[in-house]
């Protein structure tokens, strides 16, 4: 079945998409005949197939509805600095309410902490997986063990939060691709570790003008994007 | 001083804005000649003039650069159910981080608890002094007692979030006027509640289709808030 999901304001038997939905089904190569996923990002999916297509207007027709309703269009990953204490408890707990499909950890140089054990590291797997239990996801999110974060590989787009960035998540959120955002450590990543990151591809997005804690940035990051209504 | 601001994309000599920003103008009863403050959403913000006001387009005057970078355009407001157990302070010193105003505590039909003693009421306002202090701002939030829901007023914009709503924040949010969020208890709020917020103006936003606790909740919504940069 077609992974490709478009965004629709509500699930109708005929859909009719404006030019910023339909540049997406050029993108994905898509022509009439092709089937989509459409998503209203309030819970409803279905399948549906596209009729007509040209270059700024489409049309979609309704098929059944399908399950999954609750998971993100594309897969959200969270990959988050090792944190001391019981602060990594929480993130993952926040998370996966907030629907990511995976949490990388990571070693960072201005780490809290360079390593976990694998009875944290289990600990974390069990809060994962109570968490989506309680907020009815059918996906338990995985729990990664930390890598350094030059050994992060990534498809779709990387948001890294850091303080002074220009650019706003929601300017650049369209969930055409898998989304992967990133958080560093107290004191934040090192310059030259955001700069490696954007050259790599990522984007750095802003979170206000006030210092986070290391704990609060993924939880508002993540609140962001759900915020975008996925 | 003019208490009025306008976001701009950068701070520059002459800084010429678009129709969404020369409409606000125009709502806001400005004429050329009059002063008001451009913010740039990063942190930076000064006094303008507006030089030139037409139907759709205007140009204003850089001024001199002003403090108070670290709050929000207007005053952003937490109003939040009583929660059971130490969770408030946790929500308190996010909120505080994420640029909170003030905190006002509310008692709701399905209320985790429905008083909060004089003690804890002390140690969540230390909570907000200290969690100002560590995100560098300069402004303290209040803490107000717990009054009932239908007892709070709220002037400006009032978005609630709930489970299945339509609308996006991104979509709502243009700082115009004050802004408050509202969160319900574990359980939500009632629909009655909810009805009665809507009937007096509020409006409700989507936080995604999965279920959030009650103290993910705020930190989310405040979260999507600060992501688009104020």
């Amino acid at each position: 079945m077609t992974r490709h999901r478009v965004r629709v304001p509500a699930l109708r038997g005929k859909m009719t998409l404006g030019p910023a939905e339909t540049r997406h089904l050029h993108v994905l190569r898509l022509r009439p005949g092709d089937e989509v996923r459409v998503f209203d990002g309030q819970g409803a999916e279905a399948r549906a197939t596209v009729l007509e297509l040209d270059e700024s207007r489409a049309v979609l027709e309704l098929g059944e509805e399908t399950a999954g309703a609750s998971e993100t269009p594309f897969p959200l990953t969270l990959a988050v600095a090792l944190l001391k204490g019981d602060k990594l408890s929480e993130v993952v707990r926040a998370a996966t309410e907030l629907g990511v499909a995976r949490i990388q950890l990571l070693v960072t140089a201005r780490a809290d902490a360079r390593e976990i054990g694998e009875q944290k590291l289990t600990r974390l797997r069990r809060v994962a997986q109570e968490a989506s239990k309680q907020s009815r996801r059918a996906v338990v999110p995985d729990v990664l063990s930390p890598i350094p974060l030059g050994a992060l590989h990534w498809t779709g787009r990387l948001f890294v939060a850091q303080p002074g960035a220009a650019q706003r998540l929601g300017d650049l959120l369209d969930w055409t691709a898998p989304v992967t955002v990133l958080t560093g450590p107290e004191g934040g990543l090192s310059d030259p570790e955001v700069a490696g990151l954007l050259e790599r591809g990522a984007q750095s997005v802003t979170l206000g003008p006030r210092i986070l804690r290391a704990e609060t940035a993924p939880v508002a990051l993540l609140g962001a994007i759900a915020a975008y209504g996925a």
